[in-house]
C-alpha cells in the first residue's frame, strides 16, 4: 500500500535499500587512445584509435560515444531501445549536449541530469530507483567526457597547451552505458546513499580533487551509518575522480571518523592512468573516468566472483567557469550505489 | 510485492499512474520588476524592484531567487529542510550553476536535472515519482531563470543589445519552488507522461518556440493515448515555453491528431507578458516562466476551484551555443504532469 513502505525502504537519513534489487544487465565502456593504453585497458569493451571517431568536431565526438555506449549496452542486454522505459542521463558539456544529442537519436523516455563528475551514480541511482519503484521495465544510465571537450570549454583552446601542476587531473575521453532490469542472475543494486552538496571553501580549479573531498567523505560516512557497516563489509569502495591527491585525504578523514578503508579503496581517477609514464598529474577525470572504471573493471570483476560487495562513488565538483571568475568555491557532491553480486 | 505493482502503474507506453496521488502541499513564486507588471501579477508571491537581489552579479542574483523560493515553500508547507528527502532542481545556466550554489546552503540531498525550460515539469515529475515510490516523505522540485544571466550566456553582453525579431522570447527573471508530500487535501499529481527527445530540423536560436513544437506535440499527443482521454476532460493544458508562435503551431497540429484543445489551451510563455505594451515579441521563455506560471496563476486556480484538472507541460530546447555554431538543429522535449484538485 502507497505511503506504507517507506520506513521499508528507508535506511537512515540517506540511504535507500532496495527491495527489489534491480539487476544490471549489462554495461558498455569506451575509451579513447590514451585510456586504452592505461593500467586498464584489457577491461574496456571498445577502444577507439580516432578519439574524432570520424566526426568533425570533439563534442560531436563525445556525443556518438554516449550514443555508441548505449545502443551496445542494450544489444548487450539481448533488447532494443523500445524495450527501454526511460534514458537518464548527463555530462560536462554547457547545456549537457553530449546526452541531449545522443538521445535525439534514441526513441526513449529522457531524463537530463547534471551532477558534473558524479554523473555515473546520480543516473545509475535514479536508473534503479525507478525500477525499484515499479516505474519501469529496463533503464539505462549512461554518461561520457572528452577530454579535447572538456579542455576547451573549461580551460584554454587546446592550442594554448594549459600548463599542468601537480594537482591538475587528465579528463578521460570516454563513455559508458549501464542496462537495469528486474530479472536475471545479474549483479543488482542493493542501496543508493544520495548525496547533500558541501562545499568547504576551495577556490582551485586545478584542484578539483580536494574540492570535492568533503563530499565523498560525507556520503561514505553517511552510508556506513545508515546501513550501520563498517569498511570490511565491503570489497571494493571506488570513489571517482578525486585522484590521488584527494584519494589520500579521503582516507586520511574517513580514519578521523572511525572508517579505516585502506586496502579496500580506490578513486577511479587514479587508478585509469599509470602516473609515471602517462603524465597525468593526479590521475583522470570527468564524467567518463568513473564511468567506465565502474562498468569495466569494476562489473566484470564482479560477474567473474572477485568482487561480491561494492560502493560506487562517483564525486562532482559543481563550479561553472563564471563561478570561479566570479569568485566563488568549488562546491562537490556525491552519491554512492551499493552493488552486489553472489557472496 | 516488487515487480507485481508495474502493470497498474503504467498507462499505455509513456505515462505513469501515481496511485498514491502526491500531493502538493505549497508552492513559492518570485518574479522580476519587468514580470511584476504583466497580467498575471497578482499571482505571484514576491515580486521584486530589484532584480540583482543585492547581489554583485545577475548569476548570484538568480541562485538567490531559487534558494528564497525553496526556503519559503518549505516554510508555507510548515516544514524545515530537515523534513525534505530530496531536492530536485536545475536551470539554464553552465552546469546549472544556479541550482548548485542554492543546495551548496541547504542542507538536502539533491538531484541536479538539466531539462532547459522544462525543467519544471521534469523537476515535478521526479519529485512525484520518488514519493510514489516510497523513497520520500516530502521532495521539492525547484528551477529559475534570470534575463540577464541568459541574455549574456545564450546571446551577448546585455550592453551589446541584441536585436529582437517577433519570433524572438523574453527570458524570464523568475524562481519558483513546489513541497510535495503524501497526505493533505492539496492539489495532487495523478500522472506523468515522460518526453522524448524530437528534433524536426529547426535551425533558427531566435525561433526556440517552433524548435519545441515538435516535442509539446509528441507528449500532449502520448498523454492523450496513454490515457484515452480527450482535451475535454481537462479545464486547462498549459504548456511553456513556446510563445504566441509556438502555441499556434502546437494548437494547429494537434487538431491534425484529432485532438482539438482551443478554448482550454495556454502557453505560459504567451500569458505572462502584455506583448503590446510590454514588447516582448512572441512571449516569455526561460525555466523560470513556466514555473512561476505553473506554481502561481494555476495553482492558486486549483486551490479556488477554477480548475479541476490540468495538464503541465513545460517544454525544453536542448542546444548550446556550441552546438549552434557547429552547425546542429535544435532538439526539444516536454514533460507532462497531470494535477487534480477536487472535482
Amino acid at each position: 500500500m502507497a505511503g506504507g513502505d517507506i520506513l521499508n525502504k528507508k535506511l537512515g537519513k540517506y540511504t535507500i535499500n532496495l527491495n527489489s534489487k534491480p539487476k544490471i544487465l549489462s554495461t558498455y565502456s569506451i575509451v579513447g587512445p590514451k585510456e586504452g593504453e592505461g593500467p586498464l585497458k584489457d577491461y574496456f569493451d571498445l577502444i577507439v584509435k580516432d578519439d574524432l571517431n570520424g566526426k568533425d568536431t570533439y563534442e560531436k565526438a563525445e556525443s556518438s560515444f554516449v550514443y555508441q555506449a548505449i545502443e551496445e549496452c542494450i544489444k548487450g542486454g539481448n533488447k532494443n531501445i523500445t524495450d527501454i522505459d526511460y534514458l537518464i542521463a548527463g555530462d560536462l558539456l554547457n547545456q549537457i549536449s553530449s546526452s541531449n544529442f545522443a538521445a535525439r537519436d534514441l526513441d526513449v523516455p529522457f531524463f537530463g541530469i547534471y551532477g558534473a563528475c558524479s554523473t555515473m551514480t546520480e543516473s545509475l541511482a535514479l536508473a534503479s530507483m525507478l525500477i525499484d519503484g515499479d516505474f519501469a521495465e529496463f533503464t539505462v544510465a549512461a554518461t561520457s567526457s572528452h577530454f579535447s571537450s572538456a579542455e576547451r570549454q573549461f580551460r584554454f583552446p587546446l592550442e594554448y597547451g594549459s600548463q599542468r601542476g601537480p594537482a591538475t587531473q587528465w579528463t578521460v575521453t570516454g563513455a559508458a552505458a549501464f542496462l537495469l532490469g528486474r530479472q536475471g542472475n545479474f549483479p543488482y543494486v542493493t542501496s543508493v546513499t544520495i548525496g547533500k552538496v558541501k562545499d568547504y571553501g576551495a577556490m582551485d580549479p586545478n584542484n578539483m580533487g580536494a574540492a570535492m573531498v568533503p563530499a565523498a567523505v560525507d556520503t561514505i560516512k553517511n552510508h556506513f551509518q545508515d546501513t550501520g557497516r563498517q569498511p570490511k563489509d565491503y570489497d571494493l569502495i571506488a570513489t571517482g575522480d578525486l585522484g590521488k591527491i584527494g584519494r589520500e585525504m579521503t582516507e586520511t578523514l574517513l580514519k578521523k571518523y572511525g572508517y579505516d578503508v585502506k586496502g579496500i579503496y580506490i578513486d577511479c581517477g587514479e587508478e585509469i592512468f599509470d602516473k609515471d609514464t602517462q603524465k597525468t598529474c593526479s590521475g583522470g577525470s570527468g564524467c567518463g573516468c568513473s564511468a567506465v572504471v565502474d562498468s569495466g573493471y569494476i562489473y566484470k570483476n564482479m560477474l567473474s566472483g572477485k568482487f561480491k560487495r561494492v560502493l560506487l562513488v562517483s564525486t562532482g565538483a559543481l563550479m561553472s567557469t563564471i563561478s570561479s571568475f566570479q569568485g566563488e568555491s568549488i562546491p562537490g557532491i556525491a552519491h554512492a550505489v551499493e552493488v552486489e553480486f553472489g557472496g
